[in-house]
């Protein structure tokens, strides 16, 4: 498949994902953190603008010069943005205008990728992933915003429920592994610089936790009994008043669990998700056991099976040895978040095709749980 | 005029007021003060279909019982509600919906009437003085909601700009006055019960204070200035760093003033708007002066014109002697709000035709700008 | 009594109203609205420095300039101060320290009323029953700071507890009736202006609301009603989860009541204290009575007796026709406050001697009930 | 020296701390991070009678059994508590009782000790180590309180200025180490499990950043250049204003600095203090360099002085491998502060005499600035 192909590919694909959606929920935005569809369609688009045409396309014309305030994320070092939890407030422009707006990038990447293939292919190739990390996006802010909706929409063809086979625990003997990327495609700058690193004899699971596995713990009082929290995990549930993951609800006395088609009862044989950092080490002390950390799990993930959740580690986000940030805006990429996040590892029902690989570090402040996050138990020798 | 053609223009002009909108427009909510379009479509409907359907149409089949949960206001007696800053979030039921389920209850509403003309008709007419009433929150929402795009979106003929005559100061003698709505046609019931006032000697303008007026208030200090504020009207200016009226903006060195016709060069000579209580006490202080209260205004009101602009007095929203709360949901309506509000009278560019009264009594926490609000001076003698 | 003994008399009383507080007392502040009694002690006598001795007194010696920082309390014409809610945070001076200053102030105060007595007599009484309105927040805050400390100390020998006799219901002709101070003696300014005031038949409670009446209220599950609240005492009720006054606890499944006396069982024969307006009117609702107002309330108030609760009006606090601003820093007193606030006619157990009169205007905002706040009901005919 | 008059020892440090304090300092508590003097000394007291006194000691008899909620600071297996930002609040019991406390519990203990000197030395070691870990504490909020009285209050003879010498680099040859503690005295448990690290080659810097330094990187505009900056560390800037250290001033136009000497010109020569992580990460950032990780500081940290602040590292507070909770309430800790939190190496100059070790791991959120905090410089090779 030739560039232009890939990128037309991974560019439909976001039009895809909203083929069920009437034009009201593309300006869906219920908390700071998650973004109305709309912004995600544009803001993509706006990458490609931004980075690739305007400064390699002499010819590229800006249709509208403010879509550069309205759908910057947070690149500082391109100045003024409207604030993120005023997305959802911009109704102009309009659905189809961003739809248009797509279409005229679209165009000149298309001819400027055909003209300048080798030079730009680098830059192409991560506003793809960017792209790609967006869908996901998308996706799970989606799911949130139409929670928050008594009528319980089902808008998405994807099954969130995939029975767990039973667990079987893996050993793996320590010593000096090599981490990071090595290989010849594409990777976001904090996988790279493969370094050494000693990790020390370790088991894991072969399974995700399941929602049955789960509803033991509640049912036990897990969340009650504050020896197997964190201190700032034990002051979120009792602040919030958190009993269950994200999405659980009782009707009719019984767990149901809201997913992109709609409210179902909790399958107890499937993965449990949508749960934070705190539930899933207050899960595992419950168990005797650990989260592993993001080194145990890319020296063992060729021996068992993931991609269904995002699974958290037991690891900052921090940057591997030598480290740099790149030049210019595109520096802001992955370093600045490097504070107060803990990595997942793995993928999720809701991640873009080829959009996974083991040393993928995807991270996240440990109180959210509104991606498709899970835990996979892991245990000291 | 019948009832049912009343009732019908009343209905028509909600839709009409929304001619020029997008369907993106009819969710915006900025803050929870203020609803989308689509919710006062919505819930005025609902109003309707609750009081007077449901009660008096034995045949009357209701199609959708979530829409009591989504379209409910502040009726505490009819059960859980939609939280009022959540009312954006509502993507489904879509505009095309809320439009099929008006145009259902309207021809329910429609045979109803006919049938039961005489008894009903005190019940209609509170409903349709409850939609006039939401069709200038609809206004004043919809434009505090686009203030908040960039594009400074034009989406109203509304000419907020009317020039102001030169004041004159108009002079009445003490005395007991009575207060209160005495009339045939509808009435709130907070203007019932007139009684006896006694008012001292006062003078009022006859002119609304004017933007140029104001401006020589700003230009003069007026917002750095202790003496001339309430102690929690000085709190809100440095809290928020207030320095102008809202949607007051400075654009190439001038004044700039949103309306709902765009962005607009303040007009001097026009009668000033979206100022709160404590700014319209701070004029009036400055100037030497003081509001009227509203037995004053109502006093006087007829050696003056008024109608452009809400206008704020110095009494608080209290109830009148001998003033009893309804039976029922309907008992809430105006009761549960006397507390901590100051009361406006006359009316404003955003008022419904046909919905003014000398006795009629708007009501505003003394923080709030987001009406079509002016300022009265007046002065003991 | 000459003046200079009624000034030592004021002055001594404020520290015999301390005589049992342990150092370390001298410094609690539990919220932004009470402040510690060192701050009560410091910023009464800062107000004689201020505004007596050194306009006055040309040879007075200011020995700690930085306590005009530290004790100014509101006067925004006077410069910067401490935040309000740090006040409980001036460890230095100590207890000793101000205690001196509060001796080094009163001999040149002394002697300057001895030398200009006439001139000054008004200031200094202004000052007096400046102080005197301190003493009572000085309890009334000590109590709410020692509240929070588990020991329950008991601290002041101040009967909270004075039975209530049976309720007869006076009856008021309505008409023009004069409201106002009109004596020879002190009043502040929020008082002057005696003025006319149509006043409307009603009939008023000879005796305040008991506890035990109260109870009966609570145990009809007043607290989850809503048509008995008012909408912002509803969500107050439902934000704080509140279910009975302040100070009131159950121990060993009986309310008890907190007092400067330590804990004790709840007097049913005793007027109810610690309510805020929205409670006394939802009581007020829940009896199908009302409150009255302030204008009822000094029309009558010469055929009950009053005295030991602060009374809940139904009353703004807004200016009396003609009411004026003095020049200077002690026209902030009265006038700023004048905007949501209730008015509160009477005085309570913990009002300091001779500070009490039928005409005196004390206002809160309605949901403070850190006060000795009653009830009193009333209805119209 | 004996365990007891070791015991004596660390205990009478405590009450010399305070040697300079009045009654009214005792109380200060100007945020929910810090306590108050009184508490620190009531608590470490509370400490051994709770974990000590009550399990091994028949005939010890608790003469305050509130003092168990007064003065439990965390352990939520202990029960209910003082909410920790009403430790300021607590004026009963006074100062002088908890003195007395403190001499009831220390007779109780010495004659214990003798007793069971092999059995509990352990405890006890522990218990004398939670309090110097509170000597320090109690240094470093005692400024905090203090830093809010504009007297700026001397209390303390404790010099933070201490000039540093020339920094050199110190290379480290890569390879794999031992990390934790191994020797025989006490340490804590989350330096146990001395285990393998791989570290890459490295230079890390001889001497800690000074005040000169770091007002280069003011004056170069580094809190105002994102680039340099986490997100959230940018926000934090941002949201609070910050444009210096934590106590820093300008006065006269010259930056000042608050030390528990009082306030003093900001000396060039001594290391900066008072930088939370988001600053010491910012300024290695604008030097293009970075912090060392606490495997580096370890692994040199023989072949530099260390001990006047504590030096962030690159570390986030997470387990050793092997981590193991103890049973009960003692077994709260560590472990549950491991998230969220990033690791400090050294000693600061108000650790406690015998106090550090190379392999302290000392941690705190990265926005907190109130500890004696600096930064040392490392670059990768």
């Amino acid at each position: 498949m030739s560039l232009v192909e890939a990128y037309q590919r991974v560019r439909n694909h976001s039009l895809n994902l909203c083929k069920n959606l009437i034009t009201e929920d593309y300006s869906l935005q219920a908390s700071e953190e998650v973004s109305p569809p709309k912004w995600h369609l544009a803001h993509t688009t706006w990458f490609f603008e931004q980075f690739i045409l305007l400064p390699n396309d002499s010819t590229y014309e800006v249709k509208h010069p403010q879509f550069n305030f309205l759908f910057n994320s947070y690149y500082n070092s391109l100045g003024a943005r409207t604030a993120r939890n005023q997305r959802g407030l911009m109704s102009r422009p309009s659905v189809d205008e961003v739809k248009i707006y797509r279409a005229y990038v679209d165009e000149a990447m298309s001819n400027l990728i055909q003209k300048n293939i080798l030079e730009l292919s680098e830059l192409v190739i991560l506003g793809m992933n960017h792209e790609q990390q967006h869908q996901e996006l998308l996706l799970s802010d989606l799911k949130y915003n139409l929670w928050f909706n008594p009528l319980n929409p089902s808008v998405m063809d994807i099954s969130e429920y995939t029975p767990e086979t039973e667990s079987v625990w893996i050993s793996v003997n320590g010593g000096v592994f090599e981490i990071g990327f090595k290989g010849d495609g594409f990777c976001y700058d904090n996988e790279l610089n493969a370094h050494k690193v000693y990790v020390q004899d370790f088991e894991i699971s072969s399974a995700l936790v399941t929602n049955g596995e789960y509803l033991e713990f509640m049912n036990a009082g897990g969340y009650d009994e504050p020896k197997y929290w964190h201190d700032e995990g034990w002051a979120w549930t009792k602040d919030l008043i958190v009993k269950a993951p994200l999405y659980w609800e009782t009707k009719n006395q019984d767990w149901h669990y809201y997913t992109l088609e709609g409210l179902k009862p909790v399958d107890k044989e499937s993965a449990v998700a949508h749960v934070n950092f705190y539930e899933a080490s207050a899960f595992a002390a419950w168990k005797g056991m650990r989260l592993p950390t993001e080194f145990e799990w890319e020296v063992a993930q060729d021996q068992f099976d993931w991609g269904k959740r995002w699974e958290w580690t037991n690891s900052a986000y921090l940057a591997y040895p030598g480290f740099t940030v790149a030049e210019g805006a595109l520096g802001e990429y992955n370093g600045k978040f490097m504070i107060n996040q803990m990595v997942l590892r793995g993928a999720s029902v809701a991640t873009s095709p080829e959009h996974s690989r083991p040393t993928y570090r995807n991270f996240f402040h440990p109180k959210h749980r509104w991606q498709f996050m899970g835990i996979r138990l892991a245990k000291s020798i």
